[in-house]
């Protein structure tokens, strides 16, 4: 890369492979993700430093996730709208452990048009300041309220340790942004929201996760309580999906969004804020994946049937063509998302090769005996199960069957995994010896402060995930801390995480 | 704006009207368009200088003409991805032309996490240059052509002169890159595009365009040949709606996209670009508006039909109301978009005003009499009519093809206003006489130079909006040039623009 004149970018290519490498050793098939994702062309490392390209076959990923999703927020009664890039340094200021969590992480625009700003502009990390400013103007009395927002937009954070779609310096995503005249129905909101994250991720990407409320330690900046989605990836490691946040009313507060109430008084809104980003397709790569590459659920999967002809005369092409052609139309016309891989300079084997690293759910193959006797071969990617002699008649409804069973095969096989890897410590001796041998998902008592969660990541590079709900509903048994001792009924997950 | 703690803002509101007032008189009632745009809560002054908040019924316009547009963009072959917001500055300046056309109204990154950065970084006013290093390293052979790419994103370009939608520093739109074996494949592209444009403009937004080649003066910074879509506004002044740009091997050259032909030689690859903004919106609004506000057209707009309940008493509001929510379940389960206005606290009058300011097409009203005689009235937003004793049965058929009759008559309306203000001149004293009267647009035969477009724009504040395909084509009648003189075949519309 020197004599082509690309010597002057911000970051050749070699440089930002340094940049995706594994943070610190904490675990994980550093090499397999990115080979897979850059592989299955979902993303190249861009020519700016912590920067991707989402390619075509990653975004059309994204544009399922983002319908499925757009939709429940929709049906959930909110809007989308769309708020500035930019916010100025000062709002960001205005709630102090705002500034304090995303400060070191910005981007700042010091120059506009050839001048220097007045008051530098930073590049939105998340838009609570400046959609809150905007509610400020908006609400005034009840009657404004509930008022409910969600953006779809690229949010910068400047990242030191990147790594394709889990951390990178920008990446896409929705923020939803509420405003509420109770508390409790702000918190309504927030669980509700949690709830829509909670079916994306189980209904659509097939990942299985835990629902529960974040310790103070991970919480948002600025927030009263944040929940969260966690799910297992299959390296044992977790991986945090989406959260929601109940906001109490420390942004309405800083940022004086008062309404008047049915009894006329003067009072402060109740907020949430949640959001889900381009991150979940790495939870999608490295949540299913296997050995040949992606194993992408059907409801998501951009590409859910791909056809390969098999022949050998140009006789042969001729006909089994046209019977992958027919049969193509067949499905696409079911609503089916079908393609069919009729390139010529490529084997069959090389094909097969390549539609499984991009994780392609179903294959069918068609060769000319197939025809004659009125039958297709089907190749399941999960599994990798074949069926040979699956009848031509009826072919539409049995892969659309199909799509089914694997959607639901592909969830069933990430739960089993992730309860073959929990596992319950009653120690912290315990606990460490566990997360030393491999990476799982802990159960412990818990009743420890930040500083002691602090200092277990320093010795075991592991952190509470959540306090599940499930684990911690009302009158749930009690135990002792694994870490203090003292008797406790909450309980929370550790694990080592992405 | 003082004793509320908003006074740090970058620019507070009022700041922010004068930014948005008329660009030095050239005409167009700017009052009436930023009232509508306000008051029909299609968008918002931001509290960052020359930024603008797209507020929900806004945003729902912008992704009904995003899905029309996306939807033809993926029928004509072309994929969907992500490039990143930052370009390094090294890049912008690669193509000559470009970075003349852009580096004025850039906004630039400076610092990041903290720290100086090594080399600035822009945020990207277009996105030509970063694709195309992406572009250089896709393609290799002939087998990797054509690459069709479209991006939906945002882009900044600092503008001393905003107003909402028009013209705003940061906006939303889509930008087409593709890259091509031979220049003619290149040139069918950035035709197609423009033709899809045209559909777009024509079908959905119900506003006729003229489709034309572009003078060397008002050409893309980069372009060989820049094709447009030109309308015009209701004030008679034009607004670009679209531009398609042929960029030759340009870029090409500039980023090193070389590939090899079947031929087994190295060629540089032929390319396109394309794009249309959020600023449709603004065309909507200015291209069909009048005194009452937006008249939008049915298959763009949020709410197709709004069903107003008109009672006095207790009682006759839960039968009107009953029959109201029956109607929009009916009219929903059939794909129209309907919004029932129950709000208690408005009179008729004021939700009539109301919908007819947000451009809604069909207004349903519903009272106890017309309950009992089994119909309905229905409102027409463009040309104001109403029918009554509309028969409730069947309505929903009535409403289907009442949408379609006034997805026309817009259009219709539209075309008669444009060729009732477009005339033709000979000399250039008559062009000037034409447009100190009134905004036309005037038809020309044009043999001037670059130099003669700016004096006369200078002299009356009116460029060459197109050279219109309809007026160009071969064997099109010889004249004098209005200007200079001499004969030629080329026709122009000159017409003050927004």
């Amino acid at each position: 890369m020197s004599s082509d004149g690309k010597a002057q970018t911000v970051a050749p290519q070699e440089e930002i492979n340094e940049d995706f490498l594994d943070e610190g050793g904490i675990g994980g098939n550093t090499r397999w993700y990115t080979d897979t994702v850059t592989g299955a062309e979902l993303a190249d490392y861009a020519p700016v430093k912590g920067c991707m390209v989402i390619r075509p076959y990653g975004y059309a990923l994204w544009e399922n996730i983002k319908k499925a999703l757009d939709d429940m927020i929709k049906e959930t009664g909110h809007s989308n709208a769309y708020f500035p890039l930019f916010i100025p340094e000062s709002f960001l200021k205005k709630e102090a452990e705002h500034v304090e969590g995303f400060a070191p992480e910005c981007a700042v625009v010091t120059h506009g048009g050839g001048k220097k700003l007045e008051e530098p502009l930073i590049v939105r990390p998340t838009s609570e300041t400046i959609i809150n400013y905007m509610f400020a103007k908006w609400v005034q009395s009840w009657r404004d309220l509930p008022l409910l927002i969600n953006q779809w937009a690229n949010v910068v954070r400047w990242e030191m340790r990147t790594r394709l779609f889990l951390r990178t310096a920008e990446f896409l995503w929705q923020e939803g942004h509420t405003a509420h005249a109770t508390a409790e129905e702000a918190e309504d909101e927030a669980r509700t929201m949690l709830e829509c994250y909670r079916k994306l991720a189980e209904d659509w990407l097939a990942l299985p996760v835990l629902t529960g409320e974040k310790t103070e330690r991970e919480r948002f900046a600025g927030a009263v309580r944040t929940y969260c989605i966690e799910a297992m990836m299959r390296d044992g490691k977790a991986l945090q999906a989406g959260t929601s946040h109940f906001l109490g009313q420390n942004f309405a507060k800083a940022f004086e969004i008062k309404f008047q109430s049915q009894s006329g008084q003067l009072e402060f809104a109740w907020q949430t804020s949640w959001g889900v980003s381009t991150r979940l397709i790495g939870a999608v790569v490295l949540g299913h994946g296997d050995e040949k590459g992606l194993i992408l659920p059907p409801r998501i999967a951009p590409i859910q049937v791909v056809i390969v002809p098999i022949y050998k005369s140009d006789v042969e092409k001729e006909t089994v063509l046209a019977s992958a052609r027919s049969l193509e139309q067949e499905l696409a016309k079911a609503g089916i998302r079908t393609h069919l891989d009729d390139r010529d300079n490529y084997t069959p084997g090389y094909k097969f090769n390549h539609w499984e690293l991009r994780g392609v759910p179903v294959r069918i193959n068609i060769g000319p005996k197939d025809i004659s006797n009125g039958v297709v071969e089907i190749a399941r990617r999960d599994d990798k199960e074949k069926m040979r002699g699956v009848s031509r008649d009826g072919l539409t409804e049995t892969i659309t069957n199909l799509l089914e069973t694997v959607q639901k095969a592909i969830f069933e096989r990430a739960l089993k995994f992730r309860e073959e890897n929990t596992v319950k410590a009653q120690t912290y001796e315990e606990l460490k010896s566990i997360l030393k041998e491999k990476s799982v998902f802990v159960e412990v008592f818990w009743d420890g402060s930040s500083e002691d969660e602090g200092k277990i990541k320093d010795e075991c590079k592991a952190t509470i995930r959540c306090l599940p709900f499930a684990l911690n509903h009302e009158g749930a048994p009690k135990g002792k801390c694994m870490y203090t001792g003292r008797e406790t009924s909450r309980k929370a997950i550790f694990a080592k995480a992405y």
